[in-house]
């Protein structure tokens, strides 16, 4: 690839911001002090210290400072990125300016916290020139302070429907002689910000869901080989939600979120790694159900669905109230196309290792067979899907495995936690496969 | 902001053509004479004597002439902008320079209507270098007729896949010297043709939802900072289909639309204004229940939910045949995630109000909470929501307040009818909060 | 229009591709001799032998030979266009050199096989510039074999975040005099490699459904007169959802799609004509369900919808559990909401000779009335619509008559299948109106 990437992380899929100054604590640095020690499923890939929203406008000196003693502190045992978010704005010069000296102190090499920097997040960017005004900053900070031109890497937010254009120009822009826009690293959306930007309003105040802005901010980031990365989910509690976003957002190629809490953070690292178990779904109108499995057996005991014999081979298949009279090939047939199979890390791993093996023998195509048993009002229906798999087949099924890879790379601190989650074989097959 | 506006307002909710002229009448300017005297809600924001599409061919010379006689007769009282659409197409020379034609007649301060006349509405355009032809005549009129340059705005019809490129371009395009195109106003989607353009089809005829096209023209007009209108809405009895309609356009940060009766103009008027009471909503399933108050209680009568006591200070609890049993507090967080509240303008201005005290206070961010008692089956559940108001919370939740405010500024002839709606009190806060 | 193009087709059904070189068969170009001998429904208006993923890479030497001697044999008697796909990668000079290689061989005048070719399909493009790398090569090509400069024409497989975005650029771009970017004919989304590039995910690995690049697509080739084609449907099996994807791709403005067997060909050459009868749907909920004709009366007979009379001319309808009382005129403006009509090829020809005997007589715009009986829980309810058609209407309902009349021109061999279909009045009509 053309781009010459300053970092070593494919993935990203947490990015968890703490305030770096809080008001009437005894200190000040506490949150970003219990954040810089947590470790394993609990620590993010990314970790910013906040010293815009999070923090009182009134604190962020202090912020700054304490930016600079925590991650002097603890930061060369953090087993995450350190990216400190710093204010700036595309409308206001005088914020920019403020942004400009937030990280000319915290990357001063005399204060100690530099060397465990990653870079520096970039809030409310607008159109491209205002992302390379930050870019000009960081490289005369560098230069400052004599720094390697291109080390400190930048993220932004992407907050405004200019800055979501810009989302489109990144590719052509980063390979321009006059500016280091190939420090940039991760492509984030901001959706309270955004909306307030667009005007947009729903009824309850909810954000609305915005999926094209998640479109062009993971094309952006594809394009210019970033790491996109969704917004804050606001409603901490509601982990069911969480879970629904993100997988929406893999489906965009999106796989980082926002994380606002320890708790998030552990949900969003897991959540893109394969299940340990596979699992059957049954489509049944919009909706897709998980099968319960009982002695191997997949069940399905909602209501929406009922099957009954009525002779001579015949059934009958009520699907919410639309009636279908079928012979057993039709029934098959039928419930096949309703059914969906969820395959476990070990199943990807094994279909992998299938492909390979038949590749090595000189077959650029074979037949991944998948079988079970589904119940339905106690009658037995023996399913098997048949997929193709080709060389594109396995390269798409190849992401999560690759993801796990960088994962397992870069996050020694997690090891243990991936061990008890999938066994040490399964583990050690999946970190081997594809390479 | 950069960007010199030639226009005060900030919001059009109302988009009104009418045919300039109508055949086989006795007189053809009836239309446009009526609704040159609407008043109050029945008054549109932009107000389109509409000589393209909506008048024949045959009749266009006639229509200019009726629209130079209205204006010049009614023009002076009338409540909103006016905004004739004269005929224009990216692909017709002759067309276009019937365009300009049109417009150098309806502005000519001989004719008498140029001082009441705001701008006009271009049809069918096609990439940016069309719509600069469109900008270079209307400056031609402006300097042939002594007017100010850039006095006339202009505001364009996306009908077409390279006019909806051409809304990437804006912000870059309108800071040029070599033309004057921050005299645009209004983006108007117009699906009719933008359908045919794009050649799409459904099996009834109706038109397709295009949901990034409209995503794409408010992002133009955030980026550019222009007013986005969606397009006509046909089926004039369908009221509710014209609400969702509206209810998702708000979520994209579109506010305005098209209206073709005055009928459409007061729904399209009203609905982006808060609603005079708060409302409880339930979710079930993929759809949003509103709930009856009864006693200040929240009382669902639906039958996809169903909740009884089982004993031990245990609930069953079913929502569409999924079956969940439950202690008090699970129960309570359960239909906590399910419900939501929609505020009424007076709970916006509590809301904010109670954020600026507190910011004044010296703190950054407060809990908004919010309770009510849910019925269902006659069980009563308390429950209670708190909201975490940061600053950008804050700024999103006054995008509804800011467009009251527009409204209240620059239509005084919809003040009664406001405060018969909402009452004279939350009108008076509501007009001076957040300032 | 000022893009010359230099091909006659307005609409690509199908995109059918078929392995170049099949291993381990006693002839290798079995499968595509036997494609090229498709005739009527079951031949793609495209044929595409696949030099690239279908056929193994230790084999495509011998694709190159099988293609040449498989036009050369029945290219002069096939009845579509044929446009053979080569290998190329934006990533990979190597690979794009190959490419180079097998057209110009492909394209030699002395192999015989040039004067039935009809271009050719470079997948897994990057930026505007890789595009412009492969049109290079191309015109390289016509010069050494003294062809017409620009008579091979080129398609593209959209497979890469930046070759979405190059779709943008197109229009700009093909005017430019370095290149011969007018040569391009289709843009073809490749969803399996597009989902490897943008890194996405699902849990049971199937394809996300990718609305936002269908979208960017079909607005590309709409700008820059091109055609848009979707991907691969790769559930063979699946009829159903074959032809929701059409229905959705056809909402987009995107009305090709590729085929992987002769039977998807038949039923995606098929799908977008206009159906034999008319239908009547009722929307229930977020479903349509099509009603049954008896007797020239519309019946539901599902079991979300109830009606019965509860005296007085009052009517008690229930919807999904939400209960309406309703005099007469209520029921009928409540039912008329909720269902609609799909027309025939024969009602749109009829409407469209309606209009243009209207406009004829100087009318601008009349109302189409369609009316129904429609029949629940045995009480029958009339209804009857009305819907404005303008020139607008006109010309937007016109597409799919404009799809049959270059279908019925491009493709004599469908000519007997087309008069089955609709009987040879109808066709007769339809191929004479609207000209």
């Amino acid at each position: 690839m053309s781009i010459s990437r300053h970092y070593e992380r494919e993935f990203v899929r947490t990015f968890f911001t703490s305030p770096a100054a809080v008001e009437g604590e005894d200190d000040s640095a506490k949150m970003i002090q219990s954040a810089a020690q947590l470790r394993g499923m609990q620590a993010p890939d990314v970790w910013v210290p906040d010293n815009e929203d999070a923090t009182a406008p009134s604190m962020r000196d202090e912020g700054v400072q304490n930016i600079v003693d925590v991650i002097s502190e603890y930061g060369s045992d953090f087993p995450g990125e350190i990216h400190p978010r710093v204010v700036w704005h595309r409308e206001s010069p005088t914020t920019r300016y403020q942004g400009f000296q937030q990280m000319l102190e915290v990357a001063d090499p005399a204060n100690g916290a530099v060397e465990n920097l990653d870079g520096f997040v970039i809030p409310e960017v607008g159109d491209i020139d205002d992302w390379k005004k930050a870019d000009e900053f960081i490289t005369i900070i560098e230069n400052e302070h004599g720094l390697e031109e291109g080390s400190l890497s930048m993220s932004v937010i992407v907050e405004s429907g200019e800055a979501e254009l810009a989302l489109g120009d990144l590719r052509e822009e980063m390979g321009k002689p006059s500016n280091n826009l190939e420090r940039l690293f991760l492509l984030v959306d901001g959706q309270v910000d955004y909306t307030k930007a667009m005007r947009a309003m729903t009824p309850t105040g909810e954000l609305p869901p915005w999926p094209e802005l998640r479109h062009n901010t993971s094309r952006g980031a594809s394009a210019a080989e970033l790491i996109a990365v969704d917004g804050p989910y606001d409603d901490i509690r509601d982990v069911e939600g969480y879970h629904k976003r993100m997988t929406e957002n893999r489906a965009k190629g999106m796989t980082g979120i926002w994380s606002l809490t320890p708790g998030q953070v552990v949900e969003a690292n897991t959540a893109p790694l394969p299940p340990k178990t596979g699992s059957w779904l049954l489509e049944v109108g919009d909706r897709e159900v998980e099968l319960d499995e009982e002695d191997g057996q997949q069940v399905y005991s909602g209501g929406d669905i009922s099957l009954e014999t009525i002779g001579d081979g015949q059934y009958l298949l009520e699907v919410k109230g639309d009636q279908q009279e079928l012979d057993e090939d039709e029934l098959r047939e039928e419930l096949l196309n309703m059914t969906a199979y969820v395959p476990s890390m070990d199943d990807i791993v094994d279909s992998m290792e299938e492909f390979e093996a038949a590749k090595e023998a000189g077959k650029g195509a074979i037949a991944m067979t998948r079988s079970t048993t589904l119940v339905i009002d106690d009658i037995e229906v023996n399913l098997s899907n048949d997929r193709m798999w080709d060389e594109a087949t396995y390269q798409a099924a190849q992401t999560p495995v690759t993801l796990f890879q960088d994962v397992y790379e870069h996050r020694p601190d997690q090891h243990e936690e991936l061990e008890e989650m999938y066994g040490a074989d399964v583990v050690e097959r999946a970190t081997s496969v594809g390479n």
